[in-house]
């Protein structure tokens, strides 16, 4: 670990150093950072490496530049655009498909959890996307950020701080990998939805996660017709 | 997402162009790229923006330079150092027990997966991961690369493509939150590896589903107890 630090160019070092220095101080989302004179006097290396430094972190997501106004905690707080490498697996349905397969393991139980750990707030929330998704589709846009939002949602409930990091990585990829437009997501979607939701509002468990399994099984038919339609 | 692409620098859409270049022509990894001036005629851009692009693709693992040998697509396949952003999460402690939550809900289901799916060469490999992790810790080394091999290889014998991707992340988020010093690991282990790896050689799904269960209890007492301690 200490060797390989080692081999690391000063920007990289610096880099590292920055980020932990964001982890220690424990910025938040949007906050603004030292700029580059005092960032550069802070760590003993130039300017340019702090520039450099700062630009390789913005392509990971930790930081974010606004024009004239200086550099900022990026609010993706480092979670990267494609972060499991999704773009480079050659097979994509298969990737379609195995992805459903991940949220057939994974979203069951989370919404179990969701249902036991919810906050009244987070229900709130919870109910309040849900509207907002059966407004949009009412009004005829695209409500596949929505539907992406509530599924995370459901994740925040469940109080584990990893798996609000995980579904959304999941769900956009499958969103990245599909033909089917967001907006062709028929009522049945928007009844599932209400059903989920309405088990965690009243920290019905077991209820919750049967919802999710059926809401899932739902997709994935529709998701393997749409490749064996094609094929 | 066409406006998002449109405003995005040039250095950015270069960055973009190699990376869809890699992922359309099924680079494999460890596969050299067309040198910068190929390149730069190739993308009809200037010798300085792709140097750009290539460094921030390398700080995001999707290439890697060696000095002298020229640009190699990374054996990290775009996969990101610290992908889901665990780094920034202040809360040290209640991520080591979420992961480990996650854990608990993906790698049963990835065990019973793997003793329906693997095919004998990967049943091959890991056994003899089994018996490296064997052989390493009774030579005094630490075996937690082993141990992550280990369960990175039961998700590809899932033959699901995502959960390979998935398994490193988590566990390598554990390995940097543990104090608890890898070769510390127990007899226990490593009966319970040997347990599972008989399970999925001899392709009992529900077996391979119990052994793992068991040995992720174990780990989350251990886990607890270390926290416990420490407070």
């Amino acid at each position: 670990m200490m060797r390989e630090f080692a081999k690391k160019s000063l920007v990289e070092k610096t880099a590292h150093k920055i980020s932990m220095m964001i982890a220690d101080k424990a910025y938040a989302a949007g906050q603004k950072l030292p700029n580059e004179y005092e960032l550069s006097r802070y760590l003993g290396v130039g300017r340019n490496t702090i520039r450099e430094a700062v630009r390789s972190l913005v392509s990971r997501n930790i930081l974010v530049i606004k024009q004239g106004a200086g550099t900022f905690v990026s609010k993706k707080m480092g979670i990267a655009d494609d972060p499991l490498g999704f773009m480079f697996v050659e097979n994509k349905d298969k990737v379609l498909l195995d992805l459903i397969e991940v949220r057939f393991i994974l979203e069951p139980p989370i919404a179990s959890l969701a249902a036991q750990n919810a906050s009244l707030r987070e229900i709130h929330c919870l109910g309040r996307t849900c509207q907002e998704m059966e407004d949009a589709l009412a009004a005829g846009q695209d409500p596949t950020d929505k539907d992406i939002e509530f599924h995370t949602q459901i994740a925040t409930c469940s109080n584990n701080l990893v798996v609000p990091r995980l579904v959304p990585v999941i769900n956009t990829a499958i969103k990245a990998f599909t033909s089917i437009e967001g907006h062709k997501v028929v009522a049945m979607t928007l009844s599932h939805h209400r059903e989920i939701y309405e088990a965690i509002r009243d920290h019905r468990s077991y209820d919750a996660q049967d919802a999710m399994m059926l809401h899932l099984a739902y997709n994935r038919n529709k998701i393997r017709k749409n490749i064996f339609d094609k094929t």
